[in-house]
């Protein structure tokens, strides 16, 4: 039963290259932090992007949205929540809140799709049951 | 005469290192491109960024929106269109057009708030000429 | 005592993003990765590098050796060993064993100097407990 | 004629993401101005490393040596001279120095091996012409 399945937040600790010369985290680098967060909510529900490319299906990012709500520095600990906002059949969208403690440092979402061969390629049908796993994920805005 | 100024797009050519596993740009690095369109932008402007950061003034980003239309890749030359999408006081929004030849690859806007010591600042207030250069660059949509 | 002191490797996991057009992790991350591991060395000797900043020393790189021995790839975890190669009144090199199981995939060295305003400083005077830390550190060579 | 042929240093402008929290460029991007500047050179001497790719030979890093002179920063102007230190039927070791003005801010080399599906191949006999080419340039230090 996934429905009952709880989903750890993911970690990253800022490292001391993320920084810029204003002396905060690069915004550039939570695009990277989310895919972290992303790879490590797919291995958590136990079907990993690397599984996935192994079978020859690559999941490319359409569209991100952030918003950078507060800085963050060299050696934070930012917490990253990750939850479906939306998915269908050919595409999946993440929504993501990122807390450094009670800190919200940056919100944001992104979008993919699923390819094969480089067309198109219904999660749904390709991969039923990781896509039965993602939709009895209990709604976190529901917890 | 600013209001007859010829803005150039900026040209990017994407690295080796620039691309992922999936032989593709890394989707976080549009964000670096257009970090550069932006500075270059304000280059032209004739008020460059490291002239604000000299006088004390940084301008961090506050929110990222960016739609990735199609691939691109290593040696691809994206030339960046840049233009304001807003401006009041306190924020300033941009608008990028990255094309790779007539192929539109990813659309994007950045927001950005000017700080001085930590505080917001009015940039209309405290750089009152760049305000009006920036206010009477004839918009590109309608060119 | 702290020439009993155990100091752990540092660990990091591959990220997608690190990877290339090859598949394998880029070259340039495993500067980044020593930088990583540097710097957890540090925390675990009890006087990070945020503390020396905070103080007004920074730690600027002087050289760098890097051998890559075995590709990396996406999820690799490589545990990264560090210790002292060198050590002077002025300048500090470490060595770094990095291995993927019991594969070592990269060796390297860094050199680092230490600067207060702009000049260079002793960091046995200037830091002489940090010093004194490191000398007593056993080389792992005798391990 | 190639032993007649010039080849131009390579340019980079170092960027905003580039810097650090000292204000300086991170010392792990001139490992990747040097991919650049190799880059570069190589289309220089009409045989680039995506026509290479494409003929199914990748050519990875096996080593690297990196000595920083100077700090360089945000907007800097870095011309980087490429000349190959050694070469022989398996390996290519390039020289690299980088200027800003007459300042010698790091010099550098690289080890780079070849392969063609995982195995070692001869630069000399899988691509006799390049192989000319290449040592038949005049070495730099002579110039």
């Amino acid at each position: 039963m996934y429905n009952n399945m709880e989903i750890k937040p993911y970690r990253h600790e800022v490292k001391y290259y993320e920084c810029d010369r204003m002396g905060i985290t690069h915004h550039s680098n939570y695009i990277r932090f989310m895919e972290e967060a992303r790879v490590d909510w797919m291995d958590q529900l136990g079907y990993g992007f690397d599984r996935m490319e192994a079978e020859g299906v690559v999941s490319p990012v359409v569209a991100i949205e952030c918003r950078y709500r507060h800085t963050s520095t060299f050696k934070d600990i930012i917490d990253i929540e990750v939850d479906v906002a939306e998915i269908t059949a050919l595409k999946i969208s993440f929504k993501y809140t990122m807390r450094v403690g009670s800190n919200t440092v940056c919100t944001a979402t992104s979008t993919h799709c699923f390819l094969e061969q480089g067309r198109p390629v219904s999660l749904e049908k390709r991969f039923p049951e990781l896509y039965k796993r993602i939709i009895t994920i209990p709604n976190s805005e529901k917890r």
